[in-house]
């Protein structure tokens, strides 16, 4: 019964359902693989956070984008 | 001073702000009465995560929803 | 399935294993007895912290207690 | 390439985008000072969350409000 | 610029530096190969966390070894 | 009452507790000054985590270093 949080930008353009259950499958998936964890128990729950709210190395992704990062 | 997060999903029919207050007060007291820390001070944060975002399983509960699950 | 995360310090007399069975059990009830959610599915993770890590009002826990706070 | 995120309440006059853009910098600029980490790797999520879902001692933001707390 | 955390339960035989090493490729290159984000900049966390620490159901995993679960 | 959780790498030669003790009042402070929160309430937790659970590009922190990176 592992549980994962994966955090990623909430885009103009955003993840799609089918996105994101390819992604709740898949880390489920790599759990069972690697270390034989969680098939029936693992949750995942997937935070979108607008551009405004994440930043990486100082700057917020809205004025990465602005600056072409 | 405690710190608790609790993540559910946000169904057609959200739980409500006295459902919310009462997961807070509920959750204070129980850290009170186990452990006897932070009445004044333990912060609650509840996530309320769409049913796309959250996955059991390998599977969102949309989907599970939809398989009855 | 709801995911439930307790941060709380660790002190030089620890929380002890039943005291910790005692939060699951009582935070996961709970839920169900709130909200009438995940009573066998609902994933609750412990984190204990060294004062050292653990800030309140901008000074450690560690500072607090040698000021009697 | 640290990771840090921010939990603080969205309120009716919520912070601005150059206020997240000064913390996110704020913070980054901070582990450099301090522990000479990431200058262009940390990560920053600022999580704003509804005063019904934000609970201290005992009680929500909203009712801690009514109660000029 | 996705972050990921990992929990799981820390075993008598613990996940080894492989494994770790192996979730942190594998879910990397899912997120490039689902979303097309971070192939040089994901953060991956992965917290090993005590058995008597983690609660599914409203029992600590030390529990529901003992009872065969 | 903001909440900061500062996420970095146990390397050898660990963080003191004095950077400990820095960082929790920095961050404490650039939210009062920047935001006007918390003053006496913000909590902070300082998780270090160990270089073979953290993780960038898909690769961990203790490869990275043997690759010079």
């Amino acid at each position: 019964m592992p549980y994962v949080n994966i955090k990623l930008t909430r885009e103009q353009d955003p993840i799609t359902r089918e996105q994101k259950a390819e992604l709740i499958t898949g880390v489920t998936d790599l759990l069972v693989q690697v270390v034989g964890r969680g098939p029936g128990t693992t949750v995942v729950v997937i935070d979108e956070v607008d551009t405004d709210n994440y930043g990486v190395g100082g700057a917020t992704i809205t004025e990465r984008r602005k600056q072409g990062k």
